[in-house]
């Protein structure tokens, strides 16, 4: 009984040549990347993929490219946060029949749904689900919150997997892993936010979400690595490094849109594939790609 | 030069009969009575209308059935807001071919976008819309607000027609009147919150999207009446009436989703329609249903 | 049993000549202009004021030297908000001992108290006062609100005499009103958000209690006296002005003290008092102080 | 050049046996209790200690008494946050005279300061300080949390010696202590959170300042010892006490003062001082003390 997803799984960006047209070949170049770099898996379609602003559509293409690419050399996991049970529903048939291994979903984002009321939604949802199901915890974006009582309550769900937390909060955090140790030691308790990767896993977390292993998939991988092998002095020195990457390239940007807009200039200057941004983002102006590139330098991320 | 759209506009409810399934006959009945009501036209696919639960294909069948049974009596207008702008625009085609006057958008809310990229999604959305838009302000589930600067933008573009505010902060609206009088007088200003319409509409607003008017609309329609001819005392008396509805009717829910169950449930009291809810929200259980009833009968709402 | 106080009662600023000394000249050049202006009562060490930023022995120095000036022509009233109960009891003494008519309080302001936990605060604080209290919501400073339970209890209490709502939202300030009517029709429900008078005593508050009114009292009282007329078109006429002075001369900085700095530089070039500003605020620079005089020449306010 | 304050400094409760009485039989116990278990130091009038709450007479009691009873053995730091500058300054001068080693401050938390304002703050405050100043990160009570900037320019002042930080927010931490790691060696990075001893200790954090800490501070050693000497074993198992402990004690209070109720009456139940607290706050009710007991049974705390 040990968890199904440990390490690194990316939150794939989701390459684009304009508005509805994905950007294949850059695309093939991340996924092989990624998979060379030593990450455990893929996580499409989540926030850094910019999926609630692609069409249904263009979503479905991602899932397809995304499998035939990866081709069962690591497990694909699949977004499918939305607002409409139903869509949500669509989805996740699609990624089935294109040989998706899990989907991935947190609460319905446009009405504030109270406690009682998500766990009614995830009963009604898992039903329609033909394949297993990871929570994401994801209060910035989502306006709830799986409280502990619900992720109690999920825990006695065969189907639900584990948790993506990206709160930031490390209390919540210690407090859902201290309950999946008692109740489910088969779940995945992963963490978004790349900062706390060192934190999370040398104390028993399992793994990270992070968006800087678009870019950079060996040093998360290390990190992972460091820090589950119990390697303080490493995990302390690469956890700097990521933090450094954090710290330069997501900070060009003035909005929320800062974090995406710098993975994928960086990813457009190490030639991988094109900046294109989803509405309502736009890519950088070349006053902002050049400090990227400055940054990138200073990094010395290899290409 | 003079608003094209005055009075009251409800946001109507979407009647359902279950989770994918419209209820057409409740629909009908529910139209028939807001134009008897004298409302001046509908709002479809608004928050009201839970227009972010429902799949697609459900929102395009609500769009048609009511162009349908309202047959140009009186302007239907269609809520597009999404996270996709390519979605957006496939609604406002299908809102077009099917007879909509005008579409109504807030921001794109999933990611909160700064002004600037909120400005360039509306350049980037204008074009392709097929009819007029009014902007939608809605900050309590929308995480970008149209700021003063934007709105004033917006108003130098011909196709932008109006703005519906849901804040519920008069301040602002005030604001958004005094620029609309200097450079818009064509602009219509709509109040969302049912609470100010005599407030605003004493001191020149243009009329309400009200979402007591689903349920009562010859109330809403007398207090604009009332208020837009500088009535006072009549605007007071109509007022309370609005108020004692919304503090009795929208306050047996314990969650966010209190005011829309609330409605429906009262309009499957009245006989008018089912109160089916799309997920993640479920009809009330019966000792709310009773409390509603109760209410209903106090308040003396005609059947 | 009518409101005792109604009408405009400005939340005096506290002119400071250095950190902590008061500017005993300008203090008397302001109240007099405000007495002059036709106020109903000045209210003392509230927001405004800088109340919690002034040392205790400051604030006694302030309420000694405003019942001095006032001498009994207009009622005094003084905020002994304070996060401290003890220290709170001790200012309403003294202010009771200066010819002060009523205290002012808000909830604490740095624990979040809860309602049960409020309302006990309420509780204890009542018999150490040895004045009338009013209650004072705010919560963008303040961070417990006043339910509308919480008010209810209060209006069985009878040495509470009445409300102000500096919240801007004005469905709040309509229940309040209402449960007041059933209620306390004694009780004085006042407006904290100048741009908000109109609105609030065309539909039957019973006045405000305005920055502007510290600059302008002559302007704020004559708004106050049209909408308490129901003169509809007198009070937009009026309002507009509001907002045009609200709209430039608070917008000038970029904190949240913007308003308070406003209305001191421009009480500064009226020539009415020094705009020494009490940590961690200060006065605006040059150029904004210019911004500020430009300002005033299109506002016309008289000198 | 390394940190001065590293290991625990409990936020030391305030005992009260009434309102505005100090428990000082309790405050000894308390005490010498901290000593014995090893803490490194003692910080008085801090959120934990209810400051706020105090008036001010009570509050230089507390200093007093804390340094009289201490007599040199460990360092006493004391908290002057305020929303007056000048009660401030008044508060360190009396620290100073008392034997205080190190004053502790936020921001001023009634009036939200933007971060210039808060900068020149603290740049009056300097030289009113007789004594070096450690700042206190406390976003969820304060408004306004330092900025990477503002603490890179306080990292510049010789007379600012560390920061404790009770953000919550990992991310924030890890910024700041790598910010300290380039500039300021000898500055002192202490958690708040107690969940988050572990984690920012093993990556190289200095301490904790953790309200537990009263009540078993031989466990918070234990736990900054282990972590200290990068025992991972040893850590998760002590860290997953703690969380034990913050997660039965804390919450058996329904509100914000949750936290500060559960640790006084446990302290009372186990014999150390008086439960009473001060006023927005009441001590727990019979039920709840009940409720305290049986957690405390299952922790076995020492008595």
């Amino acid at each position: 009984m040990t968890p199904k997803y440990t390490g690194i799984i990316p939150p794939m960006i989701t390459p684009l040549m304009e508005r509805d047209t994905l950007d294949c070949e850059g695309l093939e170049r991340l996924i092989e990347r990624m998979i060379d770099g030593g990450v455990a898996g893929i996580f499409a379609l989540g926030t850094t993929g910019e999926a609630p602003s692609l069409s249904y559509r263009l979503r479905r293409e991602v899932i397809e490219e995304t499998c035939r690419i990866v081709d069962g050399r690591i497990p694909v996991l699949v977004g499918i946060t939305d607002t409409s049970l139903v869509e949500s529903a669509h989805l996740a048939r699609h990624a089935a029949d294109s040989g998706v291994e899990a989907v991935v979903t947190s609460a319905p984002f446009y009405f504030p749904a109270g406690q009682p009321e998500l766990r009614e939604y995830i009963e009604q949802l898992l039903p329609e689900l033909p394949l297993p199901l990871m929570l994401y915890n994801m209060p910035p974006l989502i306006k709830t919150s799986f409280s502990g009582d619900l992720v109690t309550w999920a825990m006695e769900q065969d189907s639900i997997i584990g948790l993506k937390d990206s709160s930031g909060d490390l209390v919540y955090f210690r407090k859902m892993q201290r309950l999946a140790e008692e109740r489910r030691p088969d779940w995945s308790l992963l963490v978004g936010p790349e900062e706390l990767l060192a934190e999370t896993v040398l104390l028993g977390g399992h793994g990270g979400v992070n968006g800087g292993a678009n870019l950079h998939p060996r040093l998360y991988v290390d990190l992972y690595e460091a820090a589950a092998a119990g390697d303080i002095e490493k995990s302390r020195e690469l956890s700097c490094q990521v933090l450094a990457l954090s710290q330069s390239l997501y900070t060009v940007g003035q909005h929320g849109s800062a974090i995406i807009k710098g993975i994928k200039c960086a990813l457009s200057i190490l030639g991988l594939c094109d900046d294109f941004m989803a509405a309502p983002f736009h890519r950088f102006h070349e006053s902002e790609r050049r400090l990227i590139r400055d940054h990138l330098d200073t990094l010395k991320i290899p290409a």
